[in-house]
């Protein structure tokens, strides 16, 4: 089992705070509304998902900390509040929104009183926590028989399990392989500037006992030559509606070099991921970063003084590179128009589906 | 002009102590054998060229230390002592001995008391700096034109004026261009593990006032993609009988992105460089670098205890990635084999030439 960073247990919010890793893991209970809106900001946690996740739990211990209620309408009140508070935090993640909107929609939804809201916001919480890591497993059991015995696979930056409730996107292939009982080597990538490689998938991946070999971005090309790459796999910051995707920096590099060596090169992301309303990925921004990251990366001045730097946090890797991608729904195949229309139809279907299943509950 | 970095003026020594760059330009004499020795150790000199130079100067300086001499055989034994003591800085750098050895058979050749030796000794060392200058000016004057106006060019690692007594071999081309006032900006690689290319190519290339941007190993894609390149140079340190050429690691991942991108990628190096007893670059063998030096970078551990890390010093560009290396003869061009054996035969001639002309004088 991957790590999980973050955990609700006994009515208490946990998480590993990030910040400290490779160097140490620490778990930390966020016990007020303060402690979460902290952990969002500093980057104790982190990810889309788990941000996600680790707001709609704390919307929960906010509401706890503040009653009791004597009414239903004053827990919508201080719901909206810490709702409002935390939006504050980091104001770009989009996940965030989404869970503090879906939230608040599902106490405008229910009938009863104020205990009875508590509780049924509480199950919102776990149902999107569950709903991730539904989504993130079944990724990896689409993913996982990609890896073969024996097999060597890259990745680049993180998309593990602590950017999600479990499992990650590109991580739970391999975490679904190594349950299989699969034996397999990854080759890390540590990803600068910021080295999420490094501190980050290396670390999650011996946790759970996978063999991972950290090496620098540069040394992809010659590990790939050395025939000790079979598949490489990535997750996406953003898909258009032709396949085209977005991820860290470095992961276009990569897909090229993946090209030059016959190695297949895959994307691994739920459906969310997808932004239909793009038709390619040239109408996707690339967000630049600032030069400090470059330049001080590691506790150390390492350019001159006045240096100019380039750092794009982002590439495109375009469709024609990538050999699938790995959605909770299957692996979408080339032409990507076709099989990413019928993904989302698919999911239309299952949700349609699920809400007969509800309300007939 | 761009920087020296050993200067002989006035009979004494100095050097620009590269352990300090890019925080800090400071020069610094080494006025005994002992602060030699250091300097070569600890690699405030660096680079095979610049060592060799470093050394002769050094023994001249080691002469003039252990002095006055009553007899030329006096001289000759100081000189092998000190040759000797050099030789255990760096015990793994082939210029450095090959400089050694050239001075002790000057020494051997020359006839004279102490102090005509003592200024031919003085005289050689001059010689095996203006050479290894001449060299590098060679390689910059036949590459300059293939840097356009209004170009980008990107390089990896350090081939600069700091490895070598001036010019350097890949960066000569940018101060020739540079010189005779051509517009162009150069995009360096910060070049993991060890930062060659943050720390020394931006550095010089900033101080003879060429536009030079750092970016991370992993956005040269991402910079062609964008149309940013038109040239790709790089140095090498040992190229094959067919063209094979060995590098600092990353480069072969840099010629395959330039060849996906319709980038020229040129080697720049010295015919000294090439070692035609190997038919091809399969037969370079692979230094295999220490974990720390990616883990723990810079004052700061970045990776987990314990983490496997494979680190290749160097990778081979295959010659059917080259478009053409640029040496002191010119522009050798594909089929290699044939360009690199009529170099030589060149070499051969001029040599020649030389030997006719000195000893006519």
């Amino acid at each position: 089992m991957p790590v999980r960073p973050i955990r609700w247990e006994d009515g208490r919010l946990s998480i590993i705070d990030q910040t400290l890793l490779p160097g140490e893991h620490r778990c930390i209970e966020l016990n007020s509304r303060e402690a979460v809106w902290n952990a969002i900001k500093t980057l104790q946690v982190r990810g889309a998902p788990a941000i996600g996740v680790c707001a709609a739990y704390g919307l929960v211990v906010a509401l706890k900390a503040a009653g009791p209620y004597e009414s239903r309408e004053q827990v919508v009140s201080a719901l909206k509040e810490a709702a409002d508070y935390y939006a504050t935090s980091r104001p770009t993640a989009v996940n965030l929104f989404w869970a503090l909107d879906r939230m608040q929609r599902t106490a405008q939804e229910i009938e009863g009183g104020p205990q009875e809201l508590l509780q049924r916001l509480e199950n919102e919480a776990d149902a999107i926590c569950a709903e991730d890591t539904a989504r993130c497993r079944a990724i990896g059991e689409h993913g996982a028989a990609l890896i073969s015995e024996g097999a060597g696979v890259l990745t680049h930056c993180n998309a593990g399990a602590l950017a999600t409730s479990a499992y990650g996107t590109a991580l739970s292939l391999m975490f679904c392989a190594h349950e299989r009982g699969t034996r397999f080597s990854v080759y890390a990538d540590e990803t600068r500037p910021l080295l999420q490689g490094a501190r980050l998938t290396v670390w999650e991946l011996m946790q759970s006992g996978i063999d991972a070999t950290l090496i620098c971005d540069n040394m992809a090309a010659q590990v790939m030559k050395e025939g000790r790459v079979q598949l490489v796999v990535t997750g996406a910051d953003r898909i258009a509606a032709n396949g085209d995707a977005a991820n860290k920096i470095g992961t276009y590099g990569v897909a090229l070099l993946a090209k030059a060596h016959d190695v297949p090169f895959y994307i691994a992301a739920p459906l969310s991921t997808f932004d239909l309303s793009l038709p390619t990925g040239d109408e996707i921004p690339i967000e630049q970063r600032g030069a400090e990251e470059v330049t001080h990366g590691f506790g150390k001045q390492t350019a001159p003084d006045g240096v100019h730097v380039y750092s794009p946090a982002f590439d495109v890797t375009p469709a024609h590179l990538i050999a699938g991608i790995i959605t909770e729904h299957g692996i979408l195949r080339p032409p990507y128009g076709r099989s990413i229309a019928e993904a989302f139809e698919k999911d239309a279907q299952s949700l349609a589906e699920f809400a007969v299943q509800r309300n007939n509950l």
